[in-house]
């Protein structure tokens, strides 16, 4: 799996990733207004509601962009409903020839990580019977239990041939509190980037791994040191556009061949028409505005490894 | 909700949650065999199983005890059936007047957070409304993204009056990896614990705070260290039987008012009957073992908190 979203980002030039993160108050009133007539202001409006908006912005960008990262929270929010309709994105994404990361940074003891892995990306068995349940591509593992709690994730990724991302140095203002300590010298997040180079290296696709890791835009030098460390790893890179990254400052998470690192835009793809620059679009066309948005993404990222060269 | 959970383990001498993590190789053939003939070897058939299994459990021994500590991921692993027992296992639990500990080990970046802290403690709005979509009492927290990632679960346990359990020092065997990583002279998990004091002292029920901790039964000197650092939080603690834990291992995760510890056995209540100790009751029975399970681990541990008088 690794290897095709390889191949997708160098057929594309897009080493970007569509973050799914719908938010009630981001979709226009139209679609709102039609689910709430049909289903009521319930969960099950709501959770129509982030289908149909989810599913306009998917048929506008599939064809720039070689994979998408719902975060699971946003729809676990509305329950057993919320979460049908995550499923229901990651079929249709599937069907649309994209790659999808499921950003649901699971992490536990061994056995519990066990069925979050089987769940996310393997199979459960029942009687004589085998179902994938959520059925994503790649999700992303929290390491703070660690190796016993990555393990499994590590073990239904080599059968299933998936890929994981470990959270390494994350995004959000206060990631430092720990993840910044120093031990011997080292700030935490280098010795977790340590151990997802050694695992890694032991679970090698064609070029790349099928262990990534999480490094936020947000914090570029350390991406750059991160990148050395982990050499053989694609880097999640999300806190592109709204909380501040830019593609200038992104050149150091890409290794030479162009290729290593995905970086997401959740906000600022699915919610552009809130923008002044995409204002224009008006909220009926949202998603031509994500499309102008996702152009201009790539032009920025694009551009600057080009001029990086 | 705290003060609530510290009454009940007053009224009951249990300072204890039944662990829900319910496997299928865990369920008797006659509960299993019932559901597959109803719904099939399904999702929903696996499901059903789960909940017929569950439901017998809280009846055998919901007047012993104040709390449950059902694990999402063994019901994730069945996608949106799986789920919806456990929404389902979280109601009845309620109706039978037991607190409800979500191990979800959630964790993000804020407004993720929020979401997840939304949907697990508190309410969406759809709408003019708003609903509860899981429900649980407490939820368990990873911390690995610092003050960002917890905030948003402590604001809406402040207006819920619910609470938290913070992963400080986890259970299993390789927890020491990132968690006992010294940074000027202290592991990491006494920061983090240091951590959960501070937010603990902040947000005070009555003689407790809703702000606790995760402390494995495995590291009972660790956790000696720990009840001192955080004195008003109370810690859940994992690992009890199945996992190697002792009651005599334990006093020191208490403190002299013999509360401030809640221990989780799962395994070992919920599949008592397959051990030697309970096998006379059958599986017909399980229910019964697991009652008398109960019953022995709070004599082993209530034992040994009077015995350290």
């Amino acid at each position: 799996m690794i290897q095709k979203l390889a191949d997708k980002i160098k057929k594309t030039h897009a080493p970007i990733c569509v973050g799914l993160d719908p938010m009630l108050s981001y979709i226009p009133d139209h679609i709102l207004n039609k689910a709430f007539a049909e289903f009521g202001e319930t969960l099950e409006g709501a959770a129509e509601a982030v289908w149909q908006y989810n599913k306009a912005i998917i048929d506008a960008t599939y064809d720039l962009i070689p994979s998408v990262k719902p975060q699971i929270a946003m729809y676990e929010q509305y329950g057993t409903e919320g979460l049908k309709v995550f499923q229901k994105t990651v079929e249709y994404c599937h069907k649309k020839d994209l790659l999808v990361i499921g950003d649901v940074k699971r992490g536990d003891i061994g056995s519990t990580s066990a069925a979050y892995a089987a769940g996310h990306l393997g199979k459960v068995t029942v009687g004589n019977k085998t179902y994938a349940a959520f059925d994503e591509d790649f999700a992303t593992v929290n390491p703070y239990l660690g190796t016993d709690g990555i393990k499994p994730f590590i073990d239904v990724c080599k059968e299933e041939k998936k890929g994981i991302f470990i959270l390494v140095k994350t995004s959000n203002p206060s990631s430092g509190e720990f993840q910044d300590r120093l031990t011997d010298g080292r700030p935490l997040y280098e010795w977790v980037g340590e151990k997802v180079a050694e695992w890694a290296e032991e679970h090698m696709g064609e070029t790349y791994s099928y262990i990534g890791a999480v490094v936020g835009a947000t914090y570029p030098e350390m991406g750059k040191i991160l990148r050395d460390i982990m050499p053989k790893s694609f880097i999640l890179v999300p806190g592109y556009g709204a909380q501040g990254g830019k593609g200038k400052d992104l050149v150091h998470f890409f290794n030479e061949d162009g290729l290593g690192a995905v970086v997401n835009s959740s906000r600022g793809i699915i919610a552009a028409y809130k923008q002044e620059k995409y204002a224009a679009f008006g909220s009926e066309n949202f998603a031509d505005a994500s499309r102008a948005a996702v152009t201009d993404m790539i032009k920025d990222i694009d551009g600057a490894l080009n001029a990086a060269k």
